[in-house]
C-alpha cells in the first residue's frame, strides 16, 4: 500500500521530465568535488576537465560554457550572435517562442519569427518566405534559425534533415542554433552519437541540456566555431547565467558523459514512452498525435476522459480544445507506473 | 607535508568566499529531497516549506522566491519594481554597479546613478543632489536606492542607518533594496537577527544570499510588501532565473536557516577576518583600509610586497595603484591557514 | 511634354502616400509660428492650443502628445502601458509587426503575438487562443491588442467592430491600441468623425497619423484615459521622440484639424483609389485583392504584367509570388495620373 | 512699446537655443523641395545631394544619415557600434548622461561610465582608471568615449585635445563619438572648419546638430569610417529615427552648409554670448563660471539676485545651490536684448 507522499509523487510522474529528481550517480559526483577552495566562475580544474570532456564528446575544439538552466542557455547563446535589429526564426512550438516568457525578446531586443512546423520540425520551405525581408531596413533581419532536438512534440530530426537546414541557413548568411534540452533523447532514439546530430551536421550553437536528463541543474552552451564565442563570456555574465561555484555544474556534466550515462538515462525514458504509447495505441477514442520518438507521448482523447484521468494524475493539456494531452517520461520512470497509468487511461475511456 | 592539490587550494583560500565549497550539512540536506517526482518550478512541498521558514525568520508575510545567483536576484528584484525611465541610486562600489557587467542596465533599461559612499555606505546626503531630477522628463527618475549589507568593503550598516535611509527613500516615493549577499555576516557581526536589518528597518526588497555562506547555489528574493511582488513571477522567469528543480535550492535555504546555521557560518568567517586583521594590523608599512566588520580585510601595502605575496597566494588587488588588497574569509577558513597567511604577509613586508 | 523630373515624380506617384509632399496649407501654417523664442519641448502656447484642438476633435479630456513619426508614436504609446513580460497581440499584417524593424520588441522588451487577420482585420475569435497563457509565468502575458485603422490592406473597421474588440479586450484586462496612421482615410470612407472610430468606441490609446495625410512630419499620441498617460512624458523622451521645437509639429496638427482639412485630404485620396479600382476592375487577368475602402488598391495580376508595368512605374510587390501589387493614392494624386496609370495597367495586361 | 506676446518671447530668450525659431533661409529652402512625389525614407534626389554636401564639408567619404533629433542621433550612433555588455565613457556633464532620460541605457543596454570632466572636457587621465576592467567578464567593457563639442558648459575642445583623445581611444580599441549638437559654435569660435574638429582629428562618429543652429528639426549622423555604418540603416529604423519625408530634413542641411550659413549663425550666437559675458563680468558678486567660448554663459551669483532676475526672465539654474545660472544665446539673439538683459542682471545684484 502506498503512503500519501508516494501517492503524490506518482500522481505527477508523467507530467514532466523536470519533475524527476537527480540521478544518484550525478549526486554522488557532486560529493567528490566538495573539498576546499578553488577559483570561482569556472577558473577551476574541475570545470576545465569537464569542458575537455564535452569537447571530446562533441568532436569539437569549439568553446564550451556551463550555465544554470535552459532558458539561460538559449537566451545567452542567441544573444551573443545576434544584434537587436536581427530576427530569430523558429518553429511556432519552440520553447524559446512559447515557454520563456519572451526572455529572448527582452534580453536580445530582437523579433522571434515563429513559423509553421508540422510535428515541431521546421524546413527550408517554411523559412523561405521570411527571407524576403533581408536588406529591407523596415524589417527585422533574419540571422539565426533555432530548432529543438528532440522537438517539444517528442519528435526527432534526422541527421540529414539537420544538415539540409544547416546548409540552407549558412547559404543565407545565418546561423543554426539547436535547443538540445532533450538532445540525449534524440541521440538515444537514433542510436547515434551527440556529435552526429550537432557539430557534424553543421549546427553552430547548441544548448545542451542536462536538467531534463538527471542533473540537478546546469546546461552547457557549445559554440562549434570559436569565433562565435568571442563575446560570450560577457553575454553569459550579463544574462545572469554565470555561476560562481561552477565546479558543481561542471562535475555533473562530466559524470553525465562518462560511460554514456546520458544515453542510458535517455534510452530508459524513451523506452518508457514507447511502452506507454504501445499500451494505449489501440484504445478506442484515443489517437497518438505525433510519432513517439523521444520521451513524450501526445494523445488526443475525449475531453471528459482526460478530465477523469486528471482527477487521479497530473499532466498538461496542451491545446485549448482540452483534447490534446502530453505525457512525459524520464530517466527514473518505473515500468510498473507506466503499466498502471496505461490501465488508468483505458479505464478513463471506458467510463 | 602538503600535496600539490592541497597547496593549490590553500593558495586561493583568501581570494573569495565564492571559492569555498558547500557546507557538509547543506550538501546532506540535498540528499533528503532526492526521491521521486515533485512538481517543477517551485510548486512542490519542499519549496513551500522553505518559503514559510524564510518568512518566519524575516518576520514577514511578504513574498519569497528562490533564484540561482546573486546577480539574478538583484536584477530580477530591481526590474520588477522599476520602469525603464527610472533610475537606481547605489554606492559607487555596489556589486550591481561594478560587478554585474551592466546586467541591470540591459535587463531593466534604466540608469544606475552611482554616488560617493565612504566605506561603501551611502547616506541621504549623498543621494539628495540626484533627486532634483524628479519630475524632469529629460532625466531618469530615481525610484530605488540599493544598498549592500555587509558592504563590498566589509563594513556593516547599523540598523538605525538603514532605518534613516528607508525613511528618506520612502519620503521621496522610492523603494529601498538591499543586496544581502553577505547579510548573514552583517547580522553575525551585530549579534542581531536577519529581520532586525531588513524588514524591521524598512527594507522593501532583499536579495538574501546563500552561495557566499555555504550553499552550492541559490539566493532568495524577499518582498516585504506583497504588492511589490505582484509581477515578480513573470520577471523571474524572463530574467532566466526560474529553476525547474526548485526543491534543491529550497532545501538548502531551509537547512541554512535551521538552528541558525547561517549565523554559525558567518560568525566563523567574521572571526577569521578579525584574526587576520589582528595579525597584520601592527605590521610596518601596512594599514587596514576599512573597518573590519564582516569577512573582508582590505589593506594598503607597498606594491612590491603585495606582488611578492601574490607569487604565493592568489587574491585580488582592488585599486589601480596596486596597493590595495582584499582578503576574504569564509565559513571553512581554517585558523591555521590564517596564521600561516599572516606570517607570509609579515614576511612579504620584511623583504 | 513632361520634363525629366516631372516624369520621375509621376513614376512613383502610386508607390506610397509617404512619397507625397506637404499640403500647401500645412506649410503655410508653419510660417505663422516662426517668430521669436518660445519654450522648447512643448511648453509653448502653440502646442497648448493644438492639444486643445485635438482633444476637442476627439471629444476627450485625455492626454495628447506630439511626436516625430508613426513608429515612434506606436512604440512609445505601447511602451508606456506595457511591462516587458507582457505581450502585444496584433494582426500578422500590422505595421508594428512587419514594418518597424522590431523596434517594439527592442524598446519594450515584449513579445508581439501576430495572429491571422483576413483583410488585415482582427477579431476576438482570432485572439482567444492566445489568452490561455494568462497567469502562466512561462508565457508572455497579453496586455494590449493593437489594430490599424485603416488597415495596411486598405480596409476599414466599422465602429461596431471596434466596439466589440474594445469590450472583449477590456473584459480580459487588456488595452486597445489603434495605429491610426490612416485614421483620416477610414473616417472619410465611413463619413464619420474621428472620435466615432476611437475614444467613442473604447480605444484606449491612439497613434494619430499626420505625415501620410499632408503633414511634413509629426504624429499625435492620444490617451483617452489620463491615467494611462501618467508616465508617457518620460517614455516619449526615452524613445527619442521628444521634439525640441515642438511648435512646428503642433501647428501642423492645428491646421490639419481646422475646417476638417484632414477629411478633405483623405476623401480625395480615397476617391482616387476608388477611381483607380474602377478603372482596372474589369480588366482580364486582374483581380482586386481586398475591398478598396481607404486609399490603397491591392491587385493580383500576372507576374509578367506587373514587371512590365514596373518598368514604367515604381510601386511595391507585397507577396513573394510576385503577383500581388499595392497602389497607394494620396491627398495630391491627380485624376489625370490615375487615368494614365489605369491605361498603363490595361496595356501591361494586353501585351 | 512691447505687446504681451513679444514680452513673453523676450522673457525666455536666454533660456535655450532650442527656444529659437527657424532661420528664414532654412524655412525658404523647405519650400523649394515641396513639389510632387519622391521616394520616401531618403531614397530621393534631395537627400542624395545633401549627403554629398555633408561629405564634402567634412572631407569624408564616410556615411551620412539624417535623423530627427539630437537624442536620436546620439543613441542610434552609439547603438550601432556597441554591444550591450560594453560601456560608453563620457563626461559627467554629457547630454547623453544627464539629459536623455537614460535612453542610451534602455536602447543599447549598456552602461554609461560618467567621469569627472572639469569645464565639461574629458582627458585620457580621467578615462584611464576605467580601462582596468577590460577583459574582466564581471564588468561592462568600455568601447566608446563620447565627448560633446562645444561642451554642455559652453567650452570648446581644441583640435589637438581631440586628436590626443582619439589616439588614446583608438590605442585601446575603442571609438570616439562626438555629440556635435553645437559643433558649429565650436568651429566658429576657433575659426576653423567642421572637418578640422572631427574626421581630421580622428573622430569616428559624429552627431552633427542642426536644430540648435537654426533648423526646424533634424540632425546628421556621420560615420567617418564606412565600416562602422554597416548596420546603421537598421539601427536608425529600430531607434524610431527614420523619417519618411526625408527630403525636408535633407534640404535644411543643404542650406545650412551652403555659403557657411552654419558659421554665420554660430558666430552671431557666440558674439552675443561674449557680449553678455563682457557686460556682466565686472559686476560685484557675480563670477563667470567657465570660459565663455561658444554660446553659453554660466555665472555664479547670489541666490536672491538670481531669483529676482528669474521673476522677469526665464532661464535655467543648473546647480542645487541655486547659485549657478546658464544663459544661452542663439542665431537670432538681438544685441538690444542682450544689453537689456545685462542691465537687468546688474539691477538684480544691486537690490
Amino acid at each position: 500500500m502506498m503512503d500519501k507522499e508516494e501517492a503524490a509523487i506518482q500522481r505527477s510522474c508523467f507530467a514532466s521530465d523536470n519533475n524527476a529528481g537527480v540521478h544518484p550517480e550525478i549526486l554522488a559526483s557532486i560529493y567528490k568535488v566538495n573539498s576546499g577552495h578553488v577559483l570561482a566562475y569556472g577558473d577551476d580544474p574541475f570545470t576545465k576537465t569537464a569542458i575537455k570532456q564535452v569537447q571530446k564528446e562533441f568532436g569539437t575544439d569549439g568553446e564550451v560554457f556551463f550555465v544554470f538552466n535552459g532558458t539561460g542557455a538559449n537566451v545567452s547563446a542567441l544573444a551573443t550572435v545576434t544584434r537587436p535589429f536581427q530576427a530569430i526564426i523558429c518553429p511556432r512550438t519552440a520553447h524559446i517562442n512559447v515557454d520563456e516568457c519572451s526572455s529572448p525578446e527582452r534580453f536580445i531586443g530582437c523579433k522571434l519569427i515563429d513559423v509553421d512546423a508540422p510535428y515541431g520540425k521546421i524546413t527550408p520551405a517554411a523559412i523561405d518566405p521570411f527571407l524576403s525581408s533581408l536588406g529591407d531596413e523596415h524589417q527585422a533581419q533574419p540571422k539565426v534559425v533555432s530548432i529543438t532536438q528532440a522537438t517539444e512534440l517528442g519528435t526527432v530530426y534526422r541527421p540529414e534533415e539537420i544538415r539540409i537546414l544547416a546548409d540552407y541557413v549558412h547559404r543565407h548568411g545565418m546561423f543554426l542554433h539547436m535547443d538540445g534540452a532533450r538532445l540525449a533523447n534524440a541521440a538515444a532514439f537514433l542510436g547515434c552519437s551527440l556529435r552526429d546530430l550537432t557539430g557534424d551536421c553543421g549546427v553552430d550553437m547548441l544548448s545542451f541540456g542536462g536538467t531534463k536528463n538527471g542533473l540537478m541543474y546546469g546546461e552547457a552552451v557549445i559554440f562549434f566555431d570559436q569565433v562565435l564565442a568571442r563575446d560570450y563570456r560577457y553575454t553569459r555574465k550579463q544574462t545572469t547565467q554565470l555561476a560562481s561555484k561552477m565546479r558543481y555544474i561542471a562535475v555533473q556534466f562530466e559524470r553525465l558523459l562518462e560511460h554514456e550515462l546520458w544515453r542510458e538515462n535517455a534510452l530508459h525514458a524513451n523506452r518508457m514512452a514507447a511502452l506507454l504509447a504501445d499500451l494505449v495505441r489501440e484504445l478506442p477514442d484515443l489517437s497518438i498525435a505525433y510519432p513517439v520518438e523521444a520521451n513524450a507521448v501526445f494523445v488526443k482523447m475525449p475531453k471528459e476522459s482526460l478530465e477523469r484521468l486528471r482527477s487521479e494524475f497530473f499532466f498538461y493539456i496542451t491545446e485549448d480544445s482540452g483534447q490534446l494531452a502530453r505525457w512525459m517520461t524520464s530517466f527514473d520512470t518505473r515500468e510498473e507506473d507506466v503499466r498502471r497509468f496505461g490501465e488508468a487511461v483505458a479505464e478513463s475511456l471506458r467510463e
